[in-house]
């Protein structure tokens, strides 16, 4: 059973977060630069909106009561909408003012002193769904048994990314625009975006390296405190070692201290 | 803060389990394959040894008290002995006496039910070195500022990977002999490591594979039950969620039921 010497960065999410164990995926590079300082724990669920992954987050994230015995959660990401955005009539389509209520109430359980996950350590960053390719997006559905028609809009993705930048505003955390990223980096011409996206919806490396480097750029710029650099490692580089005695120099440190 | 719904595996070692979060590490690709259904905590120490990491691991993997609030380890990687070989002068070395006894005592700390570690639900892998390329290593010594000399032994780390092949066997756990599938690999030839490793000590993505490899198939054989293929998702698919009634069966799932 683990003992919790390590503070951890959580990743709320779909399939896109799910994704991110990829290799060169978000995740894996998080959990590469953060190594002895920080662990990275994946609660991306492929195929869900923000209806269900409340439910989900009310049981991952520790209450008030429960946080004495559970890691610190010091960065977590939410990264949702990609799913919400399906067209109506889909099972995934949440509307865009649910969506959006969604979100901030997630943040809030986080944020809101009023909350049973009231968590005052942990940065919360938003991340804003990524462009659709409905070129490459059309051919996937088209080629599923039994086929199924295209059920994303690449206007209507883009409202629920404008979405989730304003919900990050109104509640004061921070905000990962990886849509105006993404979009800027294929030139804003949709059939370009197949170089961020492996089939229209999920993202190849190229888009995961974007991906990283904007919460890395966010971190840096909003809670520097947190970037891996500024960071100790939990126990000692083994040049740092005392070679005599080597036991006194081996307790757990803070990597925050 | 997080709360335990996923169980852990943990991989404790020298830097060559650091390294396991490089894309197409063996910690990378467990993460992938366990994703949703056990979180994967890396203790990996650059540098350390036997002698060093046991202070670490005292601190790392919860005491039968702590056990209640903390995951549950369902799977201990220990991979150790790339350190403990390099040659008797340099403070890395541990004798090959010491370094077996480190090995049995770490894994008791675990399966003795006088231990204050122990963990009857912990299955633990006990990972051979690998083979050193002393061409590689010692071009890689040599380039250091300042420069060093030769620090390790082919025949000497093949020494300290047999006797942690029969720690494993006297002990009861399951080994995972990653030196006799390398060795093997590069037909028996230690020039030609250098495909299984980027530097004569630490491994490459070639290298890496067979490591993740001879991991699941100790798994299938030794604790079929852990099998990623035999775990269920600790939150459901989402084409099983009841979407007139999402909470409903929203509720975490028991990987292991």
């Amino acid at each position: 059973m683990a003992a919790n010497v390590q503070n951890v960065i959580m990743l709320v999410g779909d399939s896109i977060t799910q994704g991110g164990w990829e290799p060169n995926g978000f995740a894996q590079q998080l959990a590469y630069v953060y190594n002895r300082k920080m662990d990275v724990i994946n609660r991306g669920m492929s195929g869900y909106n923000t209806e269900w992954i409340i439910p989900v987050f009310e049981q991952c994230f520790a209450t008030q009561h429960e946080q004495q015995h559970a890691p610190k959660v010091r960065i977590l990401t939410i990264w949702l909408g990609a799913n919400d955005a399906a067209l109506p009539g889909t099972a995934q389509h949440v509307p865009l003012p649910a969506y959006g209520e969604n979100l901030a109430r997630m943040i809030r359980m986080v944020t809101s002193p009023e909350s049973a996950w009231y968590s005052p350590d942990t940065r919360v960053l938003l991340l804003t769904p990524p462009p659709v390719n409905t070129y490459q997006w059309r051919e996937r559905q088209a080629m599923k048994e039994p086929p199924r028609g295209l059920d994303r809009d690449f206007a209507v993705t883009q409202s629920y990314a404008e979405r989730a930048a304003q919900v990050a505003r109104e509640e004061g955390v921070a905000v990962v625009d990886i849509w105006t990223r993404m979009w800027d980096a294929c030139g804003r011409v949709e059939e370009q975006l197949s170089e961020l996206l492996s089939d229209g919806l999920h993202l190849t490396e190229k888009g995961y390296a974007i991906v990283f480097d904007e919460i890395i750029k966010t971190i840096s710029e909003n809670y520097p405190e947190l970037h891996y650099d500024r960071l100790k490692p939990v126990f000692p580089f083994f040049d740092q070692i005392n070679y005599d005695d080597p036991r006194s120099s081996l307790t757990r440190m803070n990597a925050f201290d």
